[in-house]
């Protein structure tokens, strides 16, 4: 089931696609807080604009190195520990909503990722139970200030600033993500073509993981880290990542500095 | 003025402190979103509990090495840049509350800080209209897993586990901070005592900085960086950080592990 969060003009709603028809079928709430009643309208999709399907209230966790071919291309080794990081909810964009260059640097990349939405509070999630915690899964951009990450000592002005972590265009519940394909794509070139199959921790381990360092909220995201590929991107592109069985996310790059 | 977020046992709710009565004119709204007008009612500021003044709805923004003493304590040079790094809401306690060592440290920190409370959505803010976007400041103890902060490529899981925030007691607005005292006490000894007069990067630098990474938020929260004299925590003992004009933030330390 693919839910989209939308907005035709009002107040962001949310809804189930009906994939026959093209129609997103209206829910009363916010389907991470209330449940799936509908309220019986039904809206075209193509007549909507699609938001990020999630604003965390929390927070956002990305993880680094956790694709083997991604840190070698970086000139890293795979860590013993996950990399944490965090991104702010400031951060996040919808599909087809411009990732701005930020002006302090000249070498932002694509990160194509996979990205788990938590349904529920909790912590020390053991790895067998973390599907009790998964409300479901989307496509996001870990768009990323090359220059700054290797420059700065911290990694927050490379990857936490405003409209670094496009989410979308669905969140995608009651599908199995252990081996989908993970692509990103620049001006319709493929540059990004991994697997989850690939993950150095999967998403239960990394669930287990993040929820022994702080308390998960429902809707806080976690990023599950990049396959190999990323490059830049420039003023002018069209960036787009695709989850198999999620959709694609595209999102046009702008420089306003 | 000092104000208060607290519960007598229901929900949180806000109050100025009447230093003279010792109690809380309530007010009818939290203050940063709403205005100061007042229910009528006052409570005992002693027969009621203290909360954290603040709960970030989107970042904890905090400042590594702003003090040149502290910097030179930890081996490092004062950067170039500001080292910015980010703390998630749920790592936000109050007054009182205990701070839990995580399970994966041996080696905690306190560190005494003046946190500064946005007011109002703001980016690229010059140092100039800085005073216009705070709304006031509280005390902070920016709680740090040493030994992980040293072995972690990001700080995350030094500086952003549950209960590695502690805020207040109370947000001071009106206030002049450009050069108050900043000290912590374990167990009543004095380890920091630090003046915001040798703060490298002033209140309205970091301002203008961190809202050039992103846009702020009200009730986003800034911690400017701590003195020298950080030192060990642990289970059992209480750790106080006193602000000048702000008032005293005591925490006990507790292990559950």
């Amino acid at each position: 089931m693919l839910i989209a969060r939308f907005t035709a003009g009002e107040n962001p709603r949310y809804g189930v696609l009906d994939e026959e028809s093209d129609e997103l079928v209206v829910l009363k709430d916010d389907p991470i807080y209330g449940d799936l009643s509908t309220t019986g309208e039904r809206v075209k999709v193509d007549e909507v604009r699609l938001l990020s399907p999630v604003i965390p209230r929390s927070k956002i966790i990305g993880i680094g190195r956790n694709y083997a071919a991604h840190a070698a291309e970086m000139g890293n080794e795979v860590p013993d520990e996950p990399v944490v990081f965090l991104k702010p909810n400031t951060s996040v964009i919808g599909p087809g909503d411009p990732i701005v260059l930020p002006p302090y640097s000249r070498e932002v990349h694509h990160e194509a990722e996979l990205a788990v939405v938590i349904s529920r509070m909790c912590k020390y999630v053991p790895v067998e139970k973390a599907d009790d915690v998964i409300f479901g899964y989307t496509a996001a951009n870990d768009v990323t200030a090359r220059d700054k990450q290797r420059s700065d000592v911290q990694w927050t002005r490379a990857k936490a600033f405003d409209t670094s972590c496009p989410l979308g265009p669905y969140l995608a519940v009651d599908v199995d993500v252990s081996d989908v394909a993970v692509r990103a794509r620049v001006d319709g070139e493929l540059r990004q073509d991994g697997r989850t199959g690939q993950l150095v921790r999967s998403v239960p381990e990394l669930v287990a993981y993040v929820s022994s360092i702080f308390t998960l909220l429902p809707g806080d995201v976690i990023l599950t880290g990049t396959p190999a590929g990323v490059g830049p991107i420039d003023a002018g592109q069209r960036v787009e990542v695709e989850v198999e069985g999620i959709g694609t996310l595209a999102n046009p790059v702008v420089r306003r500095d």
